[in-house]
């Protein structure tokens, strides 16, 4: 059996929360001793804390940086600072790159310019851009000019790309040959050049301007006759990127066709970068993790340690449109308050329209959001999908208003309220699955990400078109 | 500039519209010219068809698998199976392995047990396996004994594990060799040996029983020297999984440590396969789609093409469930039907204090499903958090119902209403912030999804508990 240096990771596991348990404790007790008065039992304390961080420190010195990197993340601000003391200066880099942004910004803001250069210096180029991009411009600068001149140039280059491109994502870092070299010549020159890049699947072949030629495979390297070229053997139509695609491209090629490597070409063709897998990886993650924060309208970088003031008002953007569109609902009902005085059972009925109507909707937009992040709404089958999502609100409007009418009818005897509440209900549900298409459609179209606005706007619709359709037919009917 | 046979995705993504098109119109002129009577028309029109499905076909051809099953997924049912007849026999088991799960649901149904032994035979025995392993048993017992022995063996021993386990999702393909053969001879047998497994990167290396004794890259394969022992340069301690790990413990473990693939072992320790970052990076995809769906009560097999009232009743328990919770806090409402009468105000502003418990609710409950995703809940963090979630909405509350406080003084110029509102918006968001904690805490803790339920259990208490608080402190102030 292995011997688990690398421990399982339910051993793993443990092990972070045992470390994350013993630095809390210590923060706390910290916390007592330094208010205490008694000195003699300061100096005791003080040897045994000094103990248990050289213990803790060398148990950290074991975790990989994105381990130490969670074990961060799970502290309080204070056992975080004293934490991150623990981790050796040539890791700090690499843990840097694996924490949570909100974690990451805490820790870089209590550093001075030099320090930070220092802590990523170790890294790859792309790396320190990744790092520094989040820096205020000032500082940034006086970071860069810390770093030696390769690293200088090359990470103006990444920072030069826009969020969200392939550029701004690539690796700096790979490998390429010629095409009329062997096989031989190649396996000669990789030796001479000591390790591969990581997770290097393939090689670049290019041509004396740099422009891209094919790749050769590992595979093909390890299992080909040491005499063949490598033209022979190399895959003159590689999948590829360009440095201004955008990453999203790039994950759905990686997904549907099973990459691990691809090169970046800049626009006059020429090998600048690579994409991994690695890189597709994090983004999908970090997407999984964002969405759901983006329904409610939170960004993805929450501190869970921030203070409770700057915490309540990062959700009051959204609070506050909800509040405005709640009321302006409201009003809708206080345009109707002469009828519900004369049929109160109006006020008791009205939320369940719609509730529902909320509901089927919000079903709708899922539906839309899946569609829209597949490209499978183009045009024709867009209007395929507004009849369907109607007839299903039609067919579940009739059957759901049937049921709810009847209840009506059992509890207040009143026909007449049986059959607008019905009607009311079927309608609704129309308005939701036309506005649950068209918000999502349409916040698509002018570029707006559907995922954070199509529930506020339909829940909007839902509710006052729900309260002017029920109550407005009550006052037609029933007065 | 590379030829490009894969043509960059831009234009792939125009060549699949427009395959697409071709074959919904094609769907729809055989669909006339089927009902016309015109003899002479048929001739001509059927001459054109068959040339216009031997371009298609070439065209189909020329695709990726991937892109094969994304054409089919956009298609109608009648232009699917159509579309099914123009895709080469030798490669619809690996367009079928693409295909979303309703889509693969539909052709396969259509193909008697022998087609689709001939259809998944030249795939390896794991995609066979997740192929089969949704038909009905009868059907897939019959299918099984169509393939040859050793397909039989392995298909049935990756059945054998449960869904969402590392061994049902498994590549049994990889290769192994002895710590003691020489780099040269490892180099020597895999040449012998032929391709190496998709996304090869490291191969494993075992004893006699098949033991795990470690691992060792491609890149020291490449740039060791031959004469050193497979010993010498492996890494001992690989991160690796057993067959019963969950797999969202490994799609956890890939993305941290940047792995491409890790061996799987069974509980004996032996070598049984591999857990490729393909696999991975589907899943999380997979989660990805699903999670917005699921939250709304739909699954994940949608297909958009199914008849309207089966596509109705897929959303029945969800909306049933949602009409059961909203008629009880209907019923809250009204319990207090004689205090409306008097004050009609009430009617108007009360779903204004639910709405707003709704939203902040959702947040907590969006915080607290990353949470859990995350491994970032345990006990001192999850006490951490419910005084926190409960400090910020007590914080938001006072502020917020103050607002609305105001807002209602304003309108109805009423001292007494007004305090009502801001007390019973405070209150309810306090709810809001509990049962958004504890209703994914509690889900998750009895092994529940949290995804599915959260939310349902949020608005039915935020709604039924926002009217009886506000409707209950207006009874108690106003009366």
């Amino acid at each position: 059996m292995v011997e688990t240096q690398h421990p399982h990771h339910r051993h793993l596991e443990q092990a972070r929360s045992q470390v994350i348990e013993l630095l809390s404790r210590q923060a706390i007790e910290r916390d007592i001793v330094s208010r205490s008065e008694n000195r003699n039992q300061d100096v005791v304390a003080g040897l045994v804390a000094r103990q248990q961080r050289t213990q803790l420190s060398l148990r950290l010195a074991q975790f990989h940086p994105a381990d130490v990197a969670f074990v961060l993340e799970a502290l309080a601000p204070e056992a975080r600072a004293a934490a991150w003391n623990l981790v050796g200066h040539d890791r700090r880099g690499a843990v840097l790159l694996e924490a949570a942004d909100a974690v990451r910004r805490q820790l870089v803001a209590a550093m001075p310019a030099a320090e930070i250069a220092a802590t990523v210096a170790p890294l790859d180029s792309d790396d320190i851009a990744d790092l520094i991009a989040e820096l205020p411009d000032e500082q940034r600068a006086d970071v860069l000019a810390r770093l030696d001149q390769s690293d200088q140039a090359a990470v103006r280059s990444v920072l030069s790309f826009p969020d969200g491109t392939v550029g701004a994502e690539m690796d700096l870092d790979f490998v390429s040959v010629r095409e009329d070299a062997s096989l031989d010549a190649v396996l000669r020159y990789l030796r001479r050049r000591g390790r591969l890049p990581d997770d290097t699947n393939q090689i670049f072949v290019v041509d004396r301007q740099n422009n891209l030629r094919g790749v050769l495979s590992l595979e093909h390297l390890l299992l080909g006759d040491p005499e063949q070229s490598v033209a022979e053997l190399m895959d003159a139509n590689p999948r590829l990127f360009y440095t201004d695609d955008p990453v999203h491209e790039a994950v759905g090629a990686f997904e549907r066709y099973d990459l691990i490597t691809a090169p970046v070409l800049n626009l006059q063709n020429q090998v600048v970068g690579r994409i991994t897998v690695d890189s597709v990886l994090d983004s999908l993650n970090e997407r999984l993790q964002r969405q759901r924060l983006e329904e409610v309208g939170l960004s993805e970088d929450q501190d869970v340690y921030a203070p409770i003031p700057q915490a309540a008002r990062e959700r009051w953007a959204w609070l506050g449109i909800n509040l405005a569109t709640a009321f302006i609902s409201s009003r809708v009902i206080g345009a109707f308050e002469d009828i519900i005085l004369q049929l109160v059972a109006l006020a008791t009925l009205m939320p369940i329209v719609a509730s529902m109507g909320g509901n089927t909707g919000n079903q709708t937009v899922a539906l839309v959001i899946r569609g829209l992040a597949l490209g499978q709404l183009g045009g024709p089958q867009l209007k395929r999908l507004v009849w369907r999502e109607l007839a299903v609100s039609a067919y579940n409007g009739v059957i759901w208003g049937a049921v709810l009418g009847l209840a009506a009818l059992l509890l207040y005897q009143n026909p007449g309220l049986a059959l607008v509440i019905s009607v009311a209900m079927l309608l609704n549900l129309i308005v939701a699955a036309t506005v649950g298409i068209f918000a999502p459609v349409l916040l698509d179209r002018f570029g707006r990400d559907p995922v954070r606005g199509s529930s506020i706007i339909l829940t909007f619709a839902t509710d006052s078109m729900g309260f002017l359709i029920f109550l407005g037919l009550a006052s037609l009917v029933l007065t």
